[in-house]
């Protein structure tokens, strides 16, 4: 049938069926062998524990590490499979890769993760191993969360295993600018809106500028949302929304430390939202809101939050951050996207530039201004030096010089993005990733069995189709349409 | 097209292109402001915390009151959010007026919380400062709940503006019946069945009153659920349901009072859905479940538990209140809300008397009973003092008379909703807010801008489609139907 | 019409107008009687923990279980209600009832296994109370979690009053194994795979090869997906995921124990994914995934190191466990589960076979090899003891003696699962059950009232869709089109 030939004709060879297995399997082998040779629990989850609480005068187990961050990881772990995952089911027929991929992405990043954050932050030199709890599992799920935000970038235009290659190039990255930035910088980032997001949202950006597909209206019949697949991506958005207090606060100081991250970021949030629904009405004939904005936009207060959320920046700072940063993102979804589509050649599926990139870097820069301003008066001479940990070989470092190390690591964050990305971007423009064809983007049935979708009929109804249809073939014949 | 024109004649102007952003813009501008006067961290959020910690002999971080709420929190916050929020999606067309309305709702309504609960709970007289913590965002989540509920009433019917204007004053009125109820009558009411439900429910019940719209039969065809619609509700619903342990325990005493509370409202809980399995069964032909009921009434034991839950109710007495709300709820939904359409001429679209109104009321008057019947025989001398709060000028009050004050506490919230209500209802009847016209409520189209809603169809799907397209056009001009 | 009577010829009386609420009154009355004769508060959420604590020298109310339990206990409930809920709304007229259903058995189980397993384990025989918290309350939705796993395998067959049945036997048969298993053989078990996905599944198997029905193809256009019925079940499955680290660590021990399995749990499900991904792309043409194993294999990690995770297994440990069985339960849905059907007239809705039974024997042996490995050398003389609670009259057990009463634990949950399905299944056939009819299986129609399934269509296209019917009307009388 000639037309169905012709609509085929763009399609590439997108078979996975030895690729995909094989990564999966390579790797997940790798795991095994490498967690074998370095990976131990730390004192607080192994049997150990009883004596290590002696020695060390702790006088109950709820002073175990486990006990306050525990739910914090398990609200993070939510956003990154059910937050960042649902986020992504916004498309009418790609919300199985969208939350599927993303769910690979994320279990096979976090293996990684747990090794690369170890060998450069906590391996014991005299045993060679690295110890693990619960603070490393926040790690690794926020080492993650750089990749799956670049897949946001990349969403319907690559193949599950180019996802991996994202993946593991980005899980690898991180480890290293995280180690500059908060190490040899000795930046504080408890959020990561510099090591995570802009890091993130610049690295998915600059693959996909590179991967760069000119024929990608062959699959404008995908590229949009149906009714119900926009209330799914909902589901992501409230979860990254109500547990983005939890994200930013999970690693940051035991006691007043967490408990004040909390409030900023719950507060930024709140005022996003309010200026994300004034933009977005304003933009649209009859003051129509968008979804696009809602489902992305009122996230921009939590990523903008995630350096200075820790620091006193005052509830009227943290709402003042999601009010700029609520309109700024709406801007970006109605202005600089499609801008970036159309004169950079960059096709950023998610809008990640505008939720990530861009908030985080402000966020970077936010952390910066607030950190220079620091002052005893206000943090107490004790507290300046709990909240910027001012130890060690850093004991001397003024707020206003740490303000200047944190601008530095922001940039350190946009130059690793956008140098990794062009980089692994050039890898997964070899020809042998089996990814989509120009026409084929955005749609699950390359990857994915589907099921008929067909709702059921009860009989009357499909008693009725019959007919129709009977009468379809009468009319046809007795009128000879031409079918070429 | 004259077809099309008549469908539009009932249509108002809707637009809220100046109107929604310019109060978005304005009030956040205000909070931000406000916010800059008053507000600022507690003790143990704010980097003096340290100090703080050991000037009162605190021995941990652990004591912070971070850990001991900040699960809870994040349960309420999953509540309101998603949980209020899904149970709205069940409207085959107005799953984003739903959702994205509560969203937009609390997230307006918690920063006023903070200020309002501020101004009457915390505000320190000598600094004129309000100090916020953990307790204080759940005790804002707690107010928009107020807000959300009644919203529930007036689901579909009025506009975004309107929605707002109804969270000003919904949260305005809840921290004045608050500070009456909880400070001045000195009530206990931990998880609000009197100031959160009772009062939530009545204010939405009389300004829907206020607004009844004789001729909402014109939006017929929207007023009913599709198969999905109803499941995304069921997200709501479950998530409800499991978190309400959270939500009556966030803000009860330390230690045994949150664990009482948590174990009295998960029995009441599951007591309810068992009767109201059997009333919904009962009521149609062949036993038929209705999702309406399993929706609702299987929720109405966590709001009836609201107050008593935190007493010493008894596991069994918990059972029993569970029980008896689950059959009067779905009592209210098979023939107390079209009783109240038909003769009271109340439209209440998500059944918010059945589910909050009378369980709330109920919830009061089980409060007052539970603490007239308090001996210290069953609670220990300590143990009624800690619960009751038998404490300053309150310390020779007897449960007797604490249950009388409890009932009379219950008389204020309903009179607070009722009188609130109407003033609240007239207001919003200037023609002023781009309500929408009785024949365009329940639809998204109005205030939202909605995806195209076809599924994509595989190719031959496609090729048939445009086949039946033409066939028809044939068929049209050969039989020249008349189009008027 | 003749067409609509012959469809109709296989359904038997599915009317549960009198059985479902005449079961749901008679047992909610009962549960209150024996809640009143035999429950109560224990000595942490009672009033007089204030005097518990100062007796006992518990230094603060942190130290209330409460703290260490309710946020798992939290995530627990969210597996039970949300989790097994929605991994059964996948088919594409059966969400109801997989969610619902769900939700009716839970709520009816929970509380007759705080009596059963009450009187196991902390009937006071002094005072003849049971006394309950928070650990009963996860105990309790373990308890159900082994009905709800049968209820996987009898999905879509069954009637409400038969789930019922399923979970009281189930629940009673759970409390007498747990106690064998636990206290009488000592073994340890804190995720359950032996008593929970081991029994849970072999009951589920035994009760639907007792009911084969040798015509269900008559089901079959209901029997299977569709696109957004698979996307709900993913919000299942991401929550089962996500939170089994909290079902396998809830009521280990403080400290260490909970930490540790929760580290392990976490690993393993990242394992399972990738393995589950690559058998289920290479099992497909092209490549492609299938949702049943996406959704299904990829918790087999968490169900096997259900019993091993509190141990030291280690982090590599817990890889290769999660490795294995996520290829086990994946060839168990691509094999396994079509030959049962085919030689052994079993048929497994949900594929419990692959997800519960299998992986769940195989932790529990799991358990009892690492069990048996243990030395004092990796655990410390303490820390052995904690960990296998080498106490009392067990004091003097071995390691190598644990291991074998590990793995006879096992086989009496299978011995119990089997049995006591065929017996259950025995009495679910009276036919006194109104179950579906063959034809009749896997549709939410027989035991839901459905809303009308027309999406509401705007003016134009309705305007369309009435031009595309009076002109069929017109073409029908001319072609004089045959009805019959």
């Amino acid at each position: 049938n000639k037309n169905i030939q012709n609509d085929r004709k763009y399609i590439k060879n997108t078979n996975v069926r030895v690729g995909l297995p094989a990564v999966c399997f390579v790797w997940q082998i790798a795991m095994v062998v490498l967690f074998g040779v370095f990976i131990r629990y730390d004192e607080e989850s192994d049997t150990h524990w009883v004596e290590f609480r002696r020695e060390n005068n702790i006088t109950s187990d709820i002073e175990n590490d486990f006990y306050f961050r525990y739910p914090s990881f398990q609200d993070v772990h939510v956003m990154i499979f059910v937050g960042f995952g649902f986020l992504m089911t916004f498309l009418k027929r790609y919300s199985y890769g969208g939350v599927g991929f993303n769910f690979l992405i994320a279990a096979f990043g976090l293996q990684w993760a747990l090794l690369m954050q170890g060998w450069f932050h906590s391996l014991n030199p005299e045993t060679g191993k690295i110890t693990i709890g619960v603070e490393s599992l926040i790690n690794a799920d926020f080492c993650c969360a750089g990749s799956l935000i670049a897949f946001g970038a990349l969403l319907g235009k690559v193949s599950p295993v180019q996802t991996l290659v994202v993946a593991l190039f980005g899980v690898t990255l991180f480890a290293v600018e995280e180690y500059i930035i908060l190490d040899l910088l000795h930046c504080r980032d408890a959020g990561g809106s510099m090591v995570i997001h802009c890091f993130g949202g610049y690295y998915g950006l600059a693959i996909s500028w590179v991967l760069y597909r000119p024929n990608l209206h062959l699959s404008k019949r995908f590229h949009g949302a149906v009714y119900h697949s926009d209330l799914f991506a909902m589901i992501g958005t409230l979860y990254l929304w109500m547990y983005w207090p939890s994200f930013n606060s999970a690693i940051t100081d035991h006691g007043d430390g967490q408990h004040r991250t909390a409030i900023n970021t719950y507060l930024a949030l709140a005022s996003s939202v309010l200026t994300t629904v004034a933009i977005s009405s304003m933009s649209k004939k009859g003051g129509k809101l968008d979804m696009v904005h809602i489902q992305n936009a009122t996230l921009a207060g939590g990523v903008a939050m995630g350096t200075a959320a820790e620091f006193m920046i005052q509830p009227y700072g943290a709402l003042i951050v999601g009010f700029c940063v609520g309109i700024i993102s709406t801007f970006g979804y109605l202005f600089v996207t499609p801008f970036l589509e159309k004169y950079l050649k960059l096709q950023d599926t998610c809008g990640v530039h505008n939720l990530h990139a861009v908030p985080g870097m402000l966020g970077g820069f936010i952390g910066a201004i607030t950190a220079a301003a620091a002052t005893e008066a206000v943090y107490g001479a004790e507290g300046l030096r709990n909240t910027f940990d001012f130890e060690g070989e850093f004991e001397n470092r003024t707020p206003g010089t740490q303000g200047g190390f944190q601008a530095a690591g922001t940039c350190v964050s946009i130059a690793f993005g956008l140098v990794g990305g062009v980089c692994v971007g050039f890898i997964l423009r070899f020809p042998i990733w089996a990814d989509p064809g120009d026409d084929n983007c955005f749609d699950d049935e390359v990857y994915w069995e589907l099921p008929e979708d067909e709702e059921i009929v009860p009989p009357v109804l499909e008693y009725n189709n019959h007919m129709i249809h009977k009468h379809q073939e009468i009319s046809e014949s007795n009128f000879s349409v031409d079918q070429s």
